[in-house]
């Protein structure tokens, strides 16, 4: 079978496309046949070796992919051959509160991931996907979607709240989706008016563009009558930051995702304190969230948003395209048919 | 100004209107000039004399109602002349979680009530309305829409899940308003299939007729895939119970809201342990839920559901209306213009 | 090895001991030289034929057992030759919240149980016992302790609240330890003077002998300035529910955790609408409950009160001590040395 | 009557001691003779001119005082003449979830404060105090018991778990004594050997001096086997907020409190991310948590430690006390007899 390998984290000419024999599934494991894939900014910090020391090599990248299960190894009693399924992310994870025990063992990082034509998984480490999806939309949700919707969900999520999501990459435009179908009124930032315009055909109740209006925040407080947003969607790490603890109402949450703007920045904590504001730090989900977020998604028959397919031959180029910052929605890789 | 009283309590014929003089707003208070006014299945209990025990009587009745403020006492900072307003149900309790102290002194039972011209509530006693929302709409909440609003949201409320409402009365219309735009998939059950056709319309993604089907909770598991509905709604009170236990999933939850079943029946509570069923009683809310409420209200632009609107001087015929439970959604009684 | 076998389910004379070949520890799963087990009153109902329908025969009794591991399966990490541990009662229960998928397996149940010489269970379905505690100690705690740490930990646990427990079982004392730990003030109920000695002894500032005292739900409100008890450990079931209801405050929570009354009674839920009680059935929990626990127990040094300790070859007398119900606190059998 | 003004920000010289006329009891409003204060970082701040821009001069000063209440305005039903009482921290803040509405008013800042013989508050702005203390000992509730008890009971306090507490200021030894009250373990760091033998003694299991101990993060990771501390009690504020995310597990929470390290200092957040961790802002909080923490206080018989006791005429050199930084606890003026 063919697989990509990172055999060094020189950035994306690392990644490199070879031949492997098949893998077999062992007792409690099932082996996929994978059809999609989606890339993660993660994706691209691993193959520049920027995201996690000690990574070991050479290492099958991409945390999300989803297939067709081909076989069952002995004892496996929650899927079947022929299921469709997508892999978690952790593959520790499958309920409850995050713990540094569950915390291990993510695809495509500490374990080879999904960018290969055949995968065995354990079966625990598996969901069913929503049947209305192709594979390429199923192949979009482990991370960014799972993400979104824990950090919607993990907090108060009740109609009528005020949600803001940066910009419209991958979790962002799940969160817009989820918040909407949760009642929430969204609002969503871009440097594109074409973007904006994108987002508010979705639902989007305020738009926000931060180039031509840098003090993002304080229009999201004239938007919010001056009370300011209930929960706000970070992605853009410690270089927005600070404009979220001022965007945010008091008593309110900032969920802490993305490091879309370097790790190096600092930010001043003090408006936490003097507003009693949350910041919590979101990093993907459980199984059972994954399983929820799924009930949801086929119950509104809600489609992902994908922003280009790309063939499997060309997975560097779909990651220059990522690189590029241009996408609006998932970027995906059509593994086999 | 006119106003009913209930001088005893025997029944709808008890009700008589009379006139009184008009009060006045003391320090911190406000004169409201009633425009509409609304009924809960409370309301004939009371003028039946089923509901509580050492009620003061003449007691102007109804503990729903809205209008405009026309006068503010001294120290009055939270609303002003012209503002648009309704009473909260129970008049101390501002927010946080129920106590005794906060059940005390509810409009229309230990305090006088709505049915009357005018009133005079504390500043605190009263929420603005939306103002999309006509007078006659905005006096159906505070009893009903604040009850299924608290039911929801003092529980797991979030996209995909399913939630069974019993009946179409006031609060059952108002939780399937509020649980879909929440996103969840909402169950009815009534014994008109018109009124169930009303009901999908609204958006229900099941219906059942319990006359026609009398073991609904067997429906509801069949249509939850044998798992169970996460969440019901159960405004029958004992009688209906026993089914709700069983039609609810393991770990889930049922909030008990009515009593239309009557107050004497008794359940066999062995299912709640060897299913961890959670039963809540839920009893209105508090006024920061009615704003929170508020503010979905607005936000979706949703519009109550009113059944019919009765004049002033036909509060009995409108009693009498209620009492047949024909209506679907909320029996209305105008004011003044 | 020896083990006891339930052939059929015609009470305690029911239970016999046979010889049976050691088990081997497969893929994943782990040996265990069983050193103690303890009995709760379900192994009661099961030995009577009263608990569950269905029961797949011989089976091993008892959920609660505590040994030494002596050999690991292929694959194993959580645990290693020579752990000290305690299985879990439902085994596939591990952490989040209940689920009918959680609750199924349960040890002396669905699955065989521990009352036998050598055990083999996966390595997910076992804790590390906290190092002070004796094999004997340490089998009081799988089903008993989790169910008493379950129901308070689940609601509101601060300092200063009120917790009521019933009788002088073992969840109940175990009720008594955990809740003054977390700084609670607990009120013992029993129907012996000389045990609510033991209980005041152990720190419960309430008493209420209901033999002396029937209508002990009075007694508590007084014992509360009225206002009522905060959180009731409800192990009567339905004989007692009516009361509890009674004696627990406005918005506070009865834990339904027992059916020592019996199975067929029932209970007018009035009270948990008119004071919005919440009811919530509890059963035992999951393995992260029980290793939170451990850590409470071990940073406590808190000791299981034992009420009496059975050779291995007395298992029905044991199990007839049980059933008198002059027990305070766990009832345990040795199984080795 | 006397009262302290702050006329200038110019720091602790600021403060004049002058004559007023006594106040009287408006509608709703009541009459205290206070009998003790107490000092927090905050006023210190606010004599410097350092906490919040347009205070209102003259302002009589501290937010923490116990008195009695001599005098009663019309309308008043809380409490009478003879209640021993303690004013709340935000006159507003009643109950439920922080908002903007209810931050506002605080004594000795927004509001005039408690270092006068006689102070007139609303009578929802009032809570008994515990019949055991004396009124320097409630005196110290207001803002620093209020805040630690906010911060711990705020998120998951349950037996067994690790605290963290900076220092041993006010805020940290309530938070020290409240945290074990819970069965929680306690670290409690400080740079005086002599203060940790004190925090010993208390009670505290992990003690770190942070003067030989630079590095007190890694030596919080040992103390929890590396797992890393479940709640920290950051009142250092951001220059201490670094090491603080480091100490605290994966999913911990750290409550920031504090900010004696000065307000300009800046933090990475990366951490939060990637370790889940939520930081929440806590300013101090509700009279319904004043009241909950109450009745914990009087179960268990707490005693608040007090430092030192200054008599009223040495309101300076109280404040130039806290100033240096020596105090284990508590600084008390004794306003009167």
């Amino acid at each position: 079978m063919k697989v990509y390998e990172i055999r060094e984290t020189k950035g994306i000419e690392s990644l490199v496309i070879v031949e492997r024999a098949a893998p077999k599934a062992g007792p409690g494991q099932v082996l996929i046949r994978v059809h999609a894939a989606s890339l993660n900014y993660r994706d691209l910090l691993i193959v520049r070796g920027q995201y996690m020391r000690g990574l070991k090599l050479p290492l099958i990248p991409l945390s999300d992919g989803a297939g067709e299960i081909v076989e069952t190894g002995s004892g496996v009693t929650r899927v079947k051959v022929g299921d469709r399924v997508a892999g978690i992310f952790m593959q520790g994870w499958l309920s409850g509160d995050v713990s540094a025990y569950h915390a291990q063992g993510a695809l495509g990082g500490a374990l080879d991931g999904m960018l290969a034509e055949y995968v065995v998984l354990h079966e625990d480490g598996v969901v069913h996907i929503p049947s209305h999806l192709s594979y390429e939309e199923a192949a979009t949700l482990p991370c960014a979607a799972v993400t979104a919707w824990n950090a919607l969900t993990d907090w108060v999520l009740k109609p009528g709240i005020r949600v803001l999501a940066q910009g419209t990459g991958g979790v962002s435009i799940f969160a817009l989706q989820f918040a909407e179908m949760a009642g929430a009124g969204v609002i969503v930032t871009s440097s594109s008016d074409d973007k904006l315009k994108k987002a508010a055909a979705m639902g989007a109740i305020g738009l926000i563009n931060y180039r031509s209006t840098p003090d993002w925040d304080r229009r999201a407080l004239d938007l919010t009558d001056g009370t300011g947003v209930d929960h706000i969607i970070e992605v853009g790490g410690p270089g927005t930051l600070a404009r979220s603890l001022n965007a945010v109402r008091v008593g309110g949450r900032v969920s802490l995702i993305g490091l879309l703007t370097g790790v190096q920045d600092v930010v001043n904590p003090m408006p936490i304190l003097g507003k009693q504001i949350q910041v919590q730090g979101i990093f993907v989900g459980s199984r059972e969230m994954f399983e929820a977020m799924n009930r949801a998604i086929a119950l509104h028959q809600l489609r992902p948003v994908i922003d280009r397919v790309f063939p499997f031959e060309e997975a560097r180029e779909a990651l220059r395209h990522l690189e590029m910052g241009a996408h609006f929605g998932k970027v995906v890789i059509r593994v086999s048919d």
